[in-house]
């Protein structure tokens, strides 16, 4: 099995620091990470949310990768309506050149009213720009002849995109994706898929059997590790500090749902449902691994014995629960 | 007397590495060049050249923030027009954020034609996208509050960016100017100025005169740190490889000349006059330092006697010109 962690540094206004490493606490971890066993970091990308979330990941990933030597580096997710979808090749490219071939590209169309308002970008585009894009970042980065594009949202005039990536043909796109449909179309394309850490294990299970029905539908291969699951993980010693851990979890979530009315994959009910976390893929109690470590093996374990072979844990508050992890977690599924 | 650097690291399609240093000598270099004690290096960006120039500045300074820890990290130039203003701040807050501190953001409004026609953006519109451009980016580093910004080229709806900058109000920016009336427009707006390194002692000299009195004239105080004056050096032992080094410099800066149409501040002659070449301000035999290091001292020491505190050398080939520099002519320079 493979395990990667996903989440975000935070730097607020009014708490600036002047040491040379802003964002410190969360590159520390993730260099600890790679010590610890981690295969992977997949950082966030959001805009306007005046809580001091990172907006610029591709930026990070490039000091990551100075700082690191194994762990693969990924965006989940650079939403690429905002983004003119060259440049960010451009950048992309950087970053798999700088770190020698280890980016994930994780991409999505956005779902936060607030930065769509922000962008002045209606959220009826959201789709098409994302389609575009895609299709003008793999040509910028595939193509060694100069080309042209003439789309809806862009256009370009005979271009050569730099530098190459180091990956071939191009670095894995990732996308996240919650409803059969939606997976089964990341099938088809090719990438690589997410499932979100809000559903629960039922719907989990569900979610793998409509990736591996559209494969054969697709005459794709199956592979476990193109199938990245995230999970919030806390570890509790006690039961207070297990009830406790659980009602966390459950305010950090509904707050979020509150403040974007969206999450990834996820949309508030309609209103005229009158339980506003309705959503049947949002399971809050029972998605994340939170217990003992014995307990969350058994968890994974169950994971496991469904096809998941690819986690992605949750950055947690702590850096002792990596270690944990890497302790009495992971060796339990060393092959 | 301060001692940059200018340049930029070079990967072309189809010379990929795999090794985790692409732009790898560019960056060692770099590395070397602090610890030898210069204080900056600012470097290019440029896109569809086919050369592999470098087209995202901002991720190699956020690899290069991790790999240094004085020197300043610099752009020059940051091409306004092409980049979303509130992303490119984004971007530009996290590097400062990154490196503690150390980013000089040099921006320009562009001037070769085959980016503007890659870009799809009209030469025409490039000024006033610019400015609009510095607008945006300064409100996004210094707003504490949300703010609506309803421009010719860009709407943003009630936003607050993020990361904070680390340098307070913000980030130097700097710009590069040619003409006496350029020179005085960037002392009025409070950027700092870079001088080109094509133009002769002579009007470098002019330049300069400009830019004091542009500064008595808008009540700006004279900072010889804030005018950085771009020079290639080239050390040469012999007559013969001083004849050499000025012919492949002459060479080199036609050939640029030529590919482009233009370099920074500088635009070919009017198609009536015979000589392509007959702009007054491109010196190619007068602009450079090439010599001997005691012939360089000479020049350097002009320079300084006109006013001149803050020099920026082109990267030169081999990393043996930057030893020599730092052993034999800094030293002539110690205050």
């Amino acid at each position: 099995m493979k395990f990667g962690l996903f989440g975000g540094a935070v730097a607020r206004r009014g708490e600036e620091t002047a040491d040379s490493q802003g964002y410190g606490d969360f590159i520390d971890t993730v260099i600890e990470a790679e010590q610890l066993g981690f295969e992977s970091i997949f950082i966030v990308e959001h805009h306007f949310s005046g809580g001091g979330q990172l907006s610029s990941s591709l930026n990070l990933l490039s000091y990551l990768a100075a700082k690191t030597s194994t762990i693969r580096l990924g965006t989940a997710v650079t939403v690429l309506p905002w983004h003119n979808p060259v440049l960010i090749a451009e950048q992309a490219a950087t970053v798999d050149l700088l770190s020698g071939g280890r980016l994930d590209f994780g991409v999505g169309k956005g779902y936060r009213d607030i930065e769509f308002h922000g962008f002045d970008i209606p959220k009826e585009e959201a789709l098409a720009r994302y389609e575009e894009s895609i299709e003008v970042i793999v040509k910028s980065w595939t193509s060694d002849e100069r080309f042209d594009h003439t789309g809806k949202y862009w256009s370009f005039n005979d271009i050569i995109v730099e530098p190459p990536t180091i990956q071939k043909p191009h670095p894995p796109l990732w996308t996240a994706a919650g409803t059969d449909q939606s997976i089964a179309r990341v099938a088809e394309t090719g990438m690589s898929v997410m499932l979100d850490h809000f559903a629960s294990f039922e719907r989990t299970e569900e979610r793998l059997k409509a990736w591996r029905d559209a494969c054969k539908r697709f005459d794709r291969k199956f592979d476990p590790m193109e199938v990245a699951l995230a999970r919030g993980v806390t570890i509790t010693l006690s039961e207070e500090e297990l009830e406790e851990a659980t009602m966390i979890r459950e305010q950090r979530v509904s707050k979020m749902f509150d403040k974007f009315g969206a999450l990834p994959g996820l949309e508030k009910s309609l209103p005229d449902q009158p339980d506003s976390y309705a959503n049947p893929d949002l399971a809050i109690d029972d998605a994340a691994l939170l217990g003992t470590p014995e307990m969350i093996i058994k968890r994974i374990q169950t994971l496991k014995d469904m096809g998941f072979e690819h986690i992605l844990f949750l950055l947690p508050d702590s850096i002792e629960t990596l270690r944990i992890i890497s302790k009495e977690i992971m060796p339990a599924f060393k092959d």
